[in-house]
């Protein structure tokens, strides 16, 4: 066995867990420390052997380290940490603000193309997965319709929205596609329904004592953007129901191509994740990816790239012939 | 808009005529020729506008072509042909004979080096889209099972056997995957269970006048390898029922991969195929990796490929800018 990949994790919080627990499950790869602002004291890493750095020493890791892992957020850790980390280390990260991918893209192409490595963004299950499936079963399917819904899953932007409504003590949302809109569409019948109308919104809120629930419910349901467009329900729990029955984070979707081929033939392609952990699995495909942006880098595919431009084979540990022997 | 990528197609069977219609779904394509073994004259393609030539004339194509469709049969066609043909052409081809793949590649690969031209073998949905989903999913989620479900879909292999017994006059086979193992795998039991335990066969019979419909039954049922091992039902029906409910070629199935990440959460992705014309979405895939072929071998990347060393961009239309605006 070649030498295993060695890598680093920046930012430690859920997605930084995950993809330490991913490492762990990789033969081929091993994590050399982990990186974060905060006071390395403080970081407590599964595997207690792995060092925890501060960020700003990750220069002196250059020759250490193979490949990057940025596990910061969208907003604003990711858009400034990964065009300076892409001037030193191949990196991967999963950065989902959908609109700004293109600025997001030049931003960190023209500091790898620069050093020499290579930056796979966007890297998860949506941006990722979804996106690869949109694109494949579009090509595959020339003439017909593609639908992605959501969920049932824990949406964390909804979730900070409830918790910050007059009254609510705490409380979480659930994305959860319309199965009425999912049955139309797995029976090729491409119906014309907007985002809004493919998805419900559930709310388990835990109201301060003495707060009027109605109200509450009033507050949410009206809400603009987030729930005001939706089919919304909202159910009063109690503070122990919520810590039993809410605290995992599932999550998961579908995306379905109808398309037609020849003289009108019906052809279905579905794509689908029941996630548990949403951010073990987003660590799981950026910890995959992580493979393929050192291994791209060492046939010399340098600036940063996207999923669409990673072959399937480049993030499986096997060897292109055995995939072709055991996989095809 | 570039010169359109200019396509042949060699045979004219089911999928020739697949992949006939997939291309005029294609705006970035054109059908040049179809060549035939057969006399030109008695095949009649969609377009009239096309030319079918001999296949011995196909050498004189050589700067009139871009890509190859082979669309003969795996057993005899394709490991005559496409060896042949990648000394003068990029090609792609549906070989779907799993156990001889490598010795396939190997004899598509040698030529095509020496030729410098690009031939990606074995594209379709298994092997294909199933194959890229079982290593993808296997590479996301390291520890778990993979399982690969065929069906509901007409078997030629099987329905050729049940025709070949005495007293059948005629008569189909489809194969179907168990729903009790599939629910058992989407509720991630991973349930240890043998290919023939996971798919049962249905026949429909139309019986020659005054046969003994018992003794077809169990001919059938106890044939070695094609029944024996799995759950077979056999209905007798007339001429008239069989060509108007089972004269399509419907297929599809499954793959699913269940694994576990972090602490023991369970993390469940699934692809799935509902094709109303079996053939016509393997052309319409085949011919998606056309286009892949032939941007591949502008990069020069030439020799035998498989999906695997296939990006998902190579196989779209659209360039990778607009996917990472549209798609990611």
């Amino acid at each position: 066995m070649e030498n295993k990949i060695r890598v680093g994790i920046v930012g430690y919080g859920n997605l930084g867990r995950g993809a330490e627990a991913a490492i762990m499950q990789q033969s081929d790869m091993e994590l050399v420390a982990v990186f974060t602002r905060r006071s390395p004291d403080s970081i407590h890493v599964i595997n207690e052997d792995v060092k925890v750095v501060h960020i700003d020493e990750a220069k002196e890791y250059t020759d250490k380290i193979d490949v990057m892992i940025l596990c910061g957020g969208s907003a604003t850790d990711l858009p400034e940490q990964v065009p300076f980390f892409a001037k030193m280390f191949n990196t991967v990260d999963s950065y989902d603000t959908h609109a700004k991918i293109p600025e997001y893209f030049s931003s960190v192409d023209k500091p790898a193309q620069e050093s020499g490595k290579t930056s796979i963004i966007s890297v998860g299950w949506d941006p990722g997965m979804f996106s690869i499936n949109r694109v494949m079963s579009e090509a595959l399917l020339t003439e017909g319709e593609t639908y992605t819904f959501w969920g049932k899953g824990l949406s964390q932007g909804h979730s900070d929205a409830v918790r910050r409504v007059e009254g609510v003590k705490n409380g979480v949302q659930y994305t959860i596609p319309s199965e009425k809109v999912i049955e139309q569409v797995r029976n090729g019948e491409n119906p014309a329904v907007s985002k809004n109308d493919r998805h419900v919104r559930e709310c388990f809120i835990v109201a301060e004592e003495g707060a009027d629930q109605q109200k509450i419910e009033q507050k949410i349901k009206k809400m603009p953007n987030y729930f005001a467009d939706y089919e919304t329900t909202v159910h009063f729990i109690s503070d122990e129901e919520l810590k039993q029955n809410h605290a995992a984070m599932p999550h998961g979707g579908f995306v379905i191509r109808s398309g037609k081929t020849g003289e009108g033939n019906n052809q279905i392609i579905e794509y689908s994740l029941k996630l548990n952990s949403n951010p073990e699995f987003t660590a799981s495909v950026v910890t995959a990816y992580a493979r393929a942006a050192y291994r791209l880098n060492k046939e010399g595919q340098k600036g940063a790239k996207t999923v669409y431009d990673v072959a399937p084979g480049y993030i499986s540990p096997k060897s292109a012939e055995d995939l072709r022997r055991d996989y095809l």
